[in-house]
């Protein structure tokens, strides 16, 4: 069999992997633009800010380590078209036969038709070539006034970076609050008194209208110029889906799949950033783009591939962040998309102390819950906390993946230890609160 | 309605507080031995090594916060009846009466009959003055060398504690490795290894047979005699069960329950360390003695007084510790048990980093899942790390409760960020090495 996978990102590569694993024999062929295989676009503010101090690091292996494991790669090539008749991929290399194929060409940074947006200084932070520019602009020109158009986790990881660096940073968002996908706006504040401290300042419900300057000297938010020698665009990543189209191929957002992954041609597989996945919650067709849902698509591809019918399980988009002292973590509904979505929700939230009060150095602990008032089941969690927030956003998403209701929650058995957790953890107690709503 | 509870600890204390939450009005009277109302027996060694700094901040709320919820105290008095027919309890400062009677008698240190075992520097480490009496005993005598018998939480807890305080310590341990009921050989021994690099000894396999002088100044272990000034017992606990037993009450190990917390009188319940609860693995009745497992027993019988009738749910006893820089974490059945006792399982065990390769400061953690054969059910886990076992336990916990099968493990969506945790998580890892060996 002779496996022909498009991309070479962390789906494609995990992809190429996993299918190794399954399979000795197979021919397996990765095409990727790019000279290298995957690395981790989320490591990308962590080069800026110099906390993972090379570049080069964040590519999780070198070619050499697939190519030993006969993995055939085909990088600094591009993918044309897809011959479906004949069953072939035109490159500017040339043809490439497959009997599958795995489409796993990403997604791209998203930018939004402001005026200047093209001038020098105005980055966005999506791919390795993006840190090399920033950082090279940053060692000549030095700024120190960044702007980041956009609250997401890019932004305000990039936001934290450029600050981190020592630059002023403004970040500007269009909608009421930051993280806006992730959070509510009661816990949105939180994490935005604790950028502001640390001296990041917010702009919400106003857009950047104008870049003016190249480089960079200001933007227009309004009437108002802002000065600016830095700006970062994070407004989001669109799903690659232009090779899938003109192949024919089922598209919305994202190129369209079944549950085993499957796009509208069986022999042709989509899987990572430009695949639409079932969202948990609503059951509807949505864009995951996380790096997490990426490698399970590229477990469950290669198994369906060779003939396992694997079924790809709807997802939550657990995700976690850590800005300056403060890590946050979240998934599924929040309460306001639920209002949006005429979802009716019971919301339980605490404040609580990461340790017993009795042992030094516990920090606070925001806890919010959202269940389905209908069937009483946890559908989303926000937690912002000083510390181990991701234990907690793993332990109700996992709950929440094996379908538990409010019940399940309040009486979880948690682990107790006087310098690691509360006797009652925060969890249960947010869940109570719930419970007691329902009635 | 006129609600007593015999025993002030976690038990007693949370059900009077959980109580008084579910009905205003209900008399609710709370018999106790000791001073204060609850304190936790977990924070005890960390009193000891000095990282909590006041005995007395232990002790989770004030007297004074139970009377201004109208709960009714009958502290430094003991219960030394029941009468079944009159609904009465004879203390020994009068009759109580009651409608409905809870049982939180807690447990005690069990000390074997060992030779010298009453001398003086020869201590339990189970309540506030067992504390008490080390610290003025460590402050008079200023013991050099500390000798721990019994390698469970407490012992090893116990250890720490004496290393951190500059002593030289020895732990002895009958069987054949340490934290026996919680893991496993291969885990014990990375935990051995590191609190060995701390400066602690074992002897596995042997027992104290003699303590010799008071003041202690030798412990006997075979025909070797070790010099030791101070000696910990921590050889378990043992449930409180004379009372239930004396009026009647069907006890076996401890006061038996049905799932709704009521002993063989219906009008009667019992909770915490005092009474049997019903194992998730086994089904079988076992003691947990759990602070945790106290508060949800609490919990449920304050539901159940009140007419509710909540299950309580059988545990898996999950359980955290940290000794110097080692997280560990376990719950459920281990290899070794299933063996003994003749359970099917099938094991997957992996080794990995805390964080990504690329991002500094990962480290090493050390995972062990026990899978059931017969229904490919998550039934205990084990995590020695450096970081974050308590979350990663928790999760593996919650999905267990959950009645997980290793695919729900192997295809767990994960919440990854850089400085946080890996792109594919090591639990999901272990589990894969786990779903090989199924095929």
């Amino acid at each position: 069999m002779r496996i022909v996978v498009i991309g070479s990102g962390t789906a494609g590569s995990n992809f190429a992997l996993f299918a190794r694993k399954l399979d000795r024999k197979a021919d397996i062929i990765v095409i990727g633009k790019e000279k290298t295989m995957q690395y981790s676009p989320c490591a990308l503010p962590f080069v800026l800010s110099g906390k993972i101090p090379k570049l080069e690091d964040i590519v999780v292996f070198p070619n050499s380590f697939y190519e030993k494991q006969k993995i055939q790669l085909m990088l600094e090539t591009e993918a044309k078209e897809i011959d479906r008749e004949r069953k072939v991929v035109i490159t500017d290399k040339g043809e490439v036969p497959y009997d599958k194929l795995v489409l796993a060409t990403g997604s791209r940074a998203f930018v939004p038709p402001i005026k200047g947006v093209e001038n020098e200084g105005v980055f966005t932070l999506k791919s390795m070539d993006d840190v090399r520019k920033i950082k090279a602009y940053i060692e000549e020109r030095k700024p120190k006034k960044a702007v980041v158009i956009g609250a997401g986790l890019i932004g305000l990881e990039g936001a934290v970076a450029f600050r981190e660096l020592g630059m002023e940073v403004l970040v500007v968002e269009l909608l009421e609050h930051l993280l806006p996908t992730m959070l509510d706006k009661d816990m949105a504040r939180i994490v935005q008194q604790h950028l502001e401290e640390k001296g990041i300042s917010f702009k919400f419900g106003v857009g950047v209208s104008e870049i003016i300057g190249s480089p960079v000297k200001a933007v227009k938010i309004g009437d108002e110029e802002i000065e600016a020698d830095l700006v970062l665009v994070a407004t989001g990543v669109r799903a690659n889906i232009d090779l899938a189209k003109k192949a024919g191929l089922k598209v919305n957002k994202g190129i369209v799949v079944n549950e085993y992954l499957q796009t509208s041609d069986p022999d042709i597989y989509a899987i990572g950033d430009c695949a639409e996945v079932f969202d948990a919650v609503t059951g509807e067709r949505t864009l995951s783009q996380l790096g997490t849902t990426a490698v399970r698509m590229a477990k469950v591809a290669a198994e369906n591939v060779f003939g396992k019918n694997v079924r790809f399980k709807p997802v939550f988009n657990t995700a976690i962040t850590e800005l300056f002292d403060l890590e946050i973590g979240t998934f599924g509904m929040t309460e306001e998309r639920a209002k949006r979505e005429g979802i009716n929700v019971v919301v339980g939230k605490f404040k609580g102390s990461t340790k017993p009060e009795y042992y030094p150095g516990g920090k606070p602990i925001h806890v919010k819950l959202i269940f389905r008032k209908e069937d009483r089941k946890l559908i989303g969690a926000q937690i912002v906390g000083g510390e181990r927030v991701w234990g907690r956003i793993m332990t109700l998403s996992a709950l929440a993946q094996k379908g538990a209701t409010v019940e399940d929650v309040v009486y979880l058995e948690t682990a107790y230890a006087p310098p690691i957790s509360p006797t009652i953890d925060p969890i249960t107690v947010a869940a109570e609160m719930a419970l007691r709503r329902f009635k």
